[in-house]
């Protein structure tokens, strides 16, 4: 359709909105997680469908942590209680187990009109903030929570964003500065873009199994306030896309250098229950916070997010979420409440499945052994599967991956020839993504190419999720190895012309 | 908790999210459907709950439009829809009718992994998409609708925001300026406040039961292109908060207006089921465009939104909502999409409930009948209470309300004498805001005073909805009568000194 059209009276009608007068921050988003490479599958899974030819028979999405849609099944206990909310006539059946019932109850007590159809209150509803208090101190073993600090979420994207909304002001050399790992998830790039804050890049180590490392939060920080005011430092732990899980030494030094600084800390704890490797285990930011002492848990200002898309229940479509804020100052926690007020509420459907996972049935409970068996299912063969990952990965030339020692993914470094490289740059396109677009194109592997997520110059990676079944991820890991092989091989030397 | 704390080593600590720090775009917004107002009826809530006294022993909350928490009923082939896809299980058992069930086996044939659990893509769930387009032709009758110009959005509001972010650009004059009724849903200028667009006022007739006049919509673009650059009309219809319900004319003059002047049109159709008046019909935007011809239905940019909060299903908690995009250029769709991407995906479970909407029992189906008297019974009540608050209101002196065409409103114009004026500008309040306050103190109604939505200078009005039940309602209005009665004596002459 063209851009302008004749009207009758003859002059012209231009559209009122083009590439040219588009806003030029949305412009300026960028989102690997769908972007060409995940349309591209789809088009090709569309034409497998209407019987195209391609020299495989499925498309294997890797590209996103998408749990139910790469076969993993629901909690049934969460489902149970969501259904039960959603159809309150079902509580006279017999078909449900009581502690069921008793959650639906509870979470209906607390909706107006007792329906899941009302609106929540801005923050969510009460006893589901309530049991999100509770579930913290316990995960933190006795470190106080106070639910007029929970806030629902629409997934944890949405807490992410209206908190770095809040703190983006200034012009130019004052302009706030967002401190962000790299590789990092595009949610934060893409936000950052958005407001126009200022992206500070701070490089995770990768010969150190992805650590974060505190002379380089201390390098980024000083140049950074050359151009711009530094005001917050986000961390996502443990890692996406890179599976690392963070020390409490490290927290610490992250907690210190964000006292002294005056920064806000954001902590992306979304895989929090995604934790493999046995010598790792998962510290809340708040937990070592306030293990630092009163001086550092009361000042220093922290949001923690939290999701029903992660852990073990996968519960993506849900959109539930939570963040804890600590330390807010007072006429600033009611300026996010107002905030939050014009999108109404957090969909309440999604608070319940939240309210299950902060709230799941106990050991006298009559749904306490299908859960607990359904729960350690998913966490085990998430496990086994970061393992073998790590292991088939490794055996391939030129692939070198740091263990997945949790989140649900892995971010490994391949070796790209420098003739494939420069036949990418001719094309226009990232050394990375033309690997991962061979790849699709010749396997029907979905990844997503490491610039995506950011890396160093110079270097290339992928992520890919461990969330196919084992025996699917077994065949994906194969095919991806004979395919580099393959590539290393048509890249490797001059005297091979190529095709 | 002071903002400065001092370190162990001598040197402040300050907070780094102030008011003073605060991103200044936040603190502009305002919203008042959920404002001071709204927190003062909850703390006089609880404090009945906890035994205090008060001259009444309920809050009666007619402030937003949330009709499951005002005691309407679910629909209950809609819940049975949800119930299903969210615990699949059920799809086993007798208690469910066939055609919910079918409903239910389709939308998670569309799902990844056929679970509600799975991210959809950015733009929803195709299946739900293509039955909307079906709807929208069939409302339209015959009117074409491509299933790819629907994208399925978190409540109307995520939509209206996402359009809006897309059409600000801009310095100085060339800022994007928004048209916007007044009266309006504080959703825009919440928006427009925090996206630094120029907010443009047109003013609704209110001595013509709150027409939009084509002159006023002429004198406002011009006088605001002396300071900026108009980009896009925004209109509510039926309308929020003013209940009146367009005419075809009107709205043909409105998209001609929008033609010659290269606007992109905002039409929020959210109430498009909630016509009360029998002298009054709705009109689809897009209908109307159709039948002005091809030159105008090829050409104009148009974004409607619905939502399944209103209507006759009032499911504000599962944030479901749609809108469809016409004539929007090919680039600019795609970067709508990676727009829409950072967010994920809209709540599945708010995709089910939107697509019952559009999707309902037809008259051969198992569920038709109880389908329709619910739905009925809905809409009847609705239509009843419209008649009777307006009735009711115009007997008060000193209080002129327009018909309730549509929607779930009554916007009346109440006088506040001279004398209370003053008072409240003394206390740095709005008159409406301090009439509003003293009516929830003393008889606990819970309303939005006028200043919210905004209104001609001089003038003073209220939103109430028409959602508490009918014996509710007629309380409401009896002792709203009693107060205003009381309010205008109380402040009536000079000799009568106030308390």
């Amino acid at each position: 359709m063209a851009t302008v059209v004749l009207r009758e009276n003859g002059k012209m009608r231009e559209k009122s909105l083009t590439m040219d007068t588009l806003n030029p921050q949305v412009k300026a988003v960028e989102y690997a997680v769908r972007g060409p490479i995940v349309t591209k599958a789809g088009d090709i899974e569309r034409g497998l469908q209407q019987g195209q030819k391609h020299p495989f028979t499925e498309v294997i999405k890797a590209n996103i942590g998408d749990s139910h849609a790469m076969g993993q099944k629901p909690i049934t206990f969460l489902r149970q209680v969501v259904a039960l909310c959603s159809f309150p006539e079902l509580l006279d059946s017999s078909i449900f187990p009581d502690d069921a019932k008793q959650r639906a109850r509870r979470i209906l007590q607390g909706c107006g009109g007792q329906s899941l159809g009302s609106y929540s209150a801005s923050q969510g509803v009460d006893c589901i903030r309530q049991d999100i208090a509770v579930y913290i101190e316990q995960r933190d073993k006795g470190v106080p929570a106070d639910w007029d600090n929970i806030y629902l979420t629409t997934g944890a994207s949405d807490g992410i964003v209206s908190i770095l909304k809040m703190l983006v002001s200034g012009q130019g050399r004052s302009r706030s500065g967002v401190m962000i790992p790299i590789p990092q998830y595009p949610l934060y790039s893409a936000a950052i873009s958005e407001m126009e804050a200022v992206q500070i890049n701070y490089y995770l180590d990768e010969d150190n199994c992805w650590a974060l490392d505190i002379n380089e939060l201390h390098r980024a920080y000083q140049a950074a306030k050359e151009h711009c005011h530094p005001r917050v430092i986000c961390i996502i732990n443990p890692g996406n896309p890179t599976g690392q899980v963070q020390s409490k030494k490290c927290i610490e030094e992250v907690l210190h250098f964000a006292y002294e600084e005056n920064l806000f800390v954001m902590s992306d704890e979304v895989y929090q229950d995604n934790v493999y490797s046995p010598d790792c285990q998962f510290h809340s930011f708040k937990k070592v916070l306030y293990e630092m002492g009163p001086e550092y848990f009361n000042t220093v200002e922290l949001a923690s997010f939290h999701s029903t898309s992660k852990g073990y229940s996968g519960e993506c479509g849900f959109r539930g979420g939570y963040m804890e804020v600590l330390n807010l100052d007072l006429e600033v926690k009611a300026q996010l409440v107002k905030l939050l007020s014009v999108r109404l509420c957090p969909p309440v459907s999604g608070q319940a499945a939240m309210d299950v996972i902060v709230n799941p049935p106990l050991p006298h409970e009559p749904s306490y052994l299908q859960f607990h068996k359904e729960k350690s299912a998913v966490l085990g063969a998430l496990a086994e599967k970061a393992q073998m990952t790590e292991q088939i990965l490794n055996t391939v030339p030129g692939i070198k991956c740091n263990p997945v020692q949790g989140a649900m993914y892995a971010f490994p470094r391949i070796f790209i020839p420098p003739r494939a490289v420069e036949e990418a740059m001719s094309l226009g396109i990232s050394p990375d993504m033309m690997y991962c677009l061979r790849l699709l194109e010749e396997t029907g592997i979905c990844l997503v190419p490491g610039s995506g997520f950011g890396q160093r110059e110079g270097t290339y990676h992928f992520r890919m999720t461990i969330l196919p079944t084992t025996e699917k991820l077994k065949v994906l890991l194969e095919k991806l190895r004979d395919f580099h092989i393959k590539f290393l091989k048509e890249y490797a030397s001059l005297e091979e012309p190529k095709r």
